[in-house]
């Protein structure tokens, strides 16, 4: 049978993802038998994560709570709502009222549902670039324009932001809202200064744009204690925030937040229930468990953060040592280091080579860029993989890199 | 700050639903400490669920297999997809490849899926009149009108069905797919007969539309060994199927299915990944586990199953004891009677009165209905509540019934 033809219009904007090839070429030769060294994952470490300590809350919980096996309230449940405001007030300095919170799918569902009520097609999403790839794909799907702003070490450059809106505006286009990842983006791993955060909100103030605050790496800093998320630096009510326990309790969770007032929040909350009905009962109560226990003091800021900022250092050392002429960024915060290859250089046809001669797989810069620069960049992740791993991995890139460039 | 203007066109189509109002004022007087019935539920029993096995696999799990806390593929994890189709074969007599199936958030995301790759804004969806107003809502979202086709005992009229075909293609309206329920529907408790699923299939195939199938309630069959789903009857590929566990495992895990084939399952693969990344880790994990250790036959089919149907019994036969001339539906599978007042009796004010003077919840059938027919129904759930609130419930729903008609 034919199907084309059923299709929507809007089916003609969900593109596929150029990563998806890397990923099922990596897994067919896992298929055979190959050992692959990963720098790939978007993952924190299976291992530091307590999954022990979450088994048996899951197998308490589900014995006796007869709730975490039914439909939750659509917002998700108020005790998890209150738990995540007083752990967002105390971990991330920003007062929030549980009213104001709805539990989403992960990070990703948040930022979907306020893509479908905020984008019309044609509209103009102004982001870092590059920025994240899943993310940019999903606006994509319903119809908007990315437009990237150039980075530097201290975040999205602001007077790139302006003068990219001022001739935004003089070409007539809709610019709907700036979505950015002030805290370890990714994929480059860089952190927003407080100086450019505030620079944001002003021009964001001043040309009235509402800003989406995402904050999936906040609670993987390593150093900078003293930034402050955008939403707490926010008079207007400005910024919207799509938040995830995802780097803390594992991706496979999917627990996340969305912040929001007024219309927004309404229209949030109306969509949700027909799109998803709610999130996973049995997660948001294993969340729920782990913030009141005081799970992430112990097992998070005292255990596993430890771990990823070790797993960091070592692989800037490497970097330095095995490349030291070669371009990278330095995260404190994240889970992602951004390495440039010499600017004529192809980071697809590296990473294809670097699989198939060295066994080391990485993620390609390229597709998360939003014009055609960056086609030097490989995006490498040490979060997940393990510290020998991280080792071998970066002396293997950097074999190849020498015998190349 | 003023957010109406930011907001998308698309969200002038997101309604609330009218049950809210229902469970929000039940909510309030449960606050208050007021002992209330439910009839009102859409869930199955957690009780009848093994939530202490349940919660062994999740503990066993969570330990041993680090995947349980990560990413799975978008599609979901391998294993799964395969036991789906055993599972699918054996007992939904369904022929599928693992290939077409794709894990989602419960049967709800598997709609929302599909509506978000068929559905232009204006296209008509036909569907039984009443539906699941869940899945209404979510397709009005992306834009649909819908048009519904009344049922009898043997489901959709099918020969009305072909009439409004007719009817609209006159009026020069795109019908984009036909959705249906056709076992043990919501809000009606129905099964379409074979004859009518065959004949059903026939329309589709003359005027050349898909169908949506929801087979939530497959798993809930009280009688009626023999009836296939439209799945295991379409030889063009026409039938699309949204599937779930949620009957079976509870709501809460949110793991459904599309089965789909061509273009169509191409664009939902690309589509997922952006939306909500995958279907939770360890939801995936417990269901696989459930399937593979027999646990469908063991807690579902020899246990749970025969508890559904012993309080559907005592649901009819109170029905029938207190209120032998009113007129109400006798379901072979589902979890859900509807019941008729008086056809001048506004369902919504019963309903409110009964919670009020008697302290027992239902829910009105009124905003299941696509038309203004349906005032005086009322949809009653003999799944979740004991069987004691289900014998006390309809008692005290038979006394209001007296004094007031």
């Amino acid at each position: 049978m034919e199907y084309t033809k059923y299709l929507a219009g809007r089916a003609n904007w969900i593109k596929g993802s150029a990563l998806a090839e890397v990923m099922k070429k990596a897994a067919e030769l896992q298929k055979k038998g190959t050992k692959l060294i990963s720098l790939a994952a978007g993952d924190p470490d299976p291992d530091l994560i307590p999954r022990k300590v979450l088994g048996e809350i899951a197998k308490e919980i589900l014995e006796k709570e007869a709730k975490s096996v039914m439909y939750t309230p659509a917002n998700g449940i108020p005790e998890l709502r209150e738990e995540i405001a007083s752990f967002l007030k105390k971990h991330d300095q920003l007062e929030v009222s549980p009213e104001n919170i709805v539990i989403t799918i992960g990070g990703t569902g948040a930022l979907d549902l306020l893509g479908r009520i905020l984008i019309d097609p044609g509209d103009v999403i102004l982001t870092e670039n590059p920025s994240y790839i899943n993310t940019l794909l999903a606006f994509e799907q319903l119809g908007a324009k990315i437009e990237g702003v150039s980075v530097d070490n201290d975040g999205m450059r602001v007077d790139l932001l302006e003068e990219k809106i001022k001739e935004l505006k003089t070409k007539g286009q809709k610019i709907k809202f700036i979505y950015t990842i002030p805290t370890g983006q990714n994929p480059m791993g860089i952190t927003m200064s407080m100086e450019r955060r505030k620079a944001l909100l002003e021009i964001a103030s001043e040309y009235d744009l509402l800003i989406i605050e995402d904050t999936a790496y906040n609670f993987m800093r390593y150093e900078g204690e003293n930034i402050l998320p955008l939403k707490a630096l926010d008079k207007d009510g400005r910024v919207i925030v799509a938040g995830t326990l995802s780097k803390v309790l594992g991706t496979g969770f999917r627990i996340g937040w969305v912040i929001a007032e007024g219309e927004i929040l309404k229209k949030v909350l109306m969509q949700k229930q027909p799109i998803d009905f709610c999130a996973p009962a049995i997660s948001q109560y294993i969340a729920l468990e782990y913030l009141r226990r005081g799970y992430f003091e112990k097992y998070h800021l005292k255990g596993a953060l430890l771990g990823y900022k070790e797993k960091r250092d070592i692989m800037l050392t490497a970097l330095e040592e095995h490349l030291p002429n070669a371009e990278f960024t330095r995260p404190i915060a994240g889970m992602f280091v951004m390495l440039f290859l010499p600017e004529e250089a192809n980071g697809i046809a590296f990473a294809s080579e670097l699989m198939g001669k060295e066994g080391v797989v990485v993620v390609p810069g390229e597709p998360f860029y939003t014009d055609d620069t960056g086609k030097n960049a490989i995006r490498l992740n040490f979060s997940r993989p393990s510290k020998e791993d991280i080792s071998i991995g970066i002396e293997r890139i950097a074999k190849l890199y020498r015998e190349k460039f």
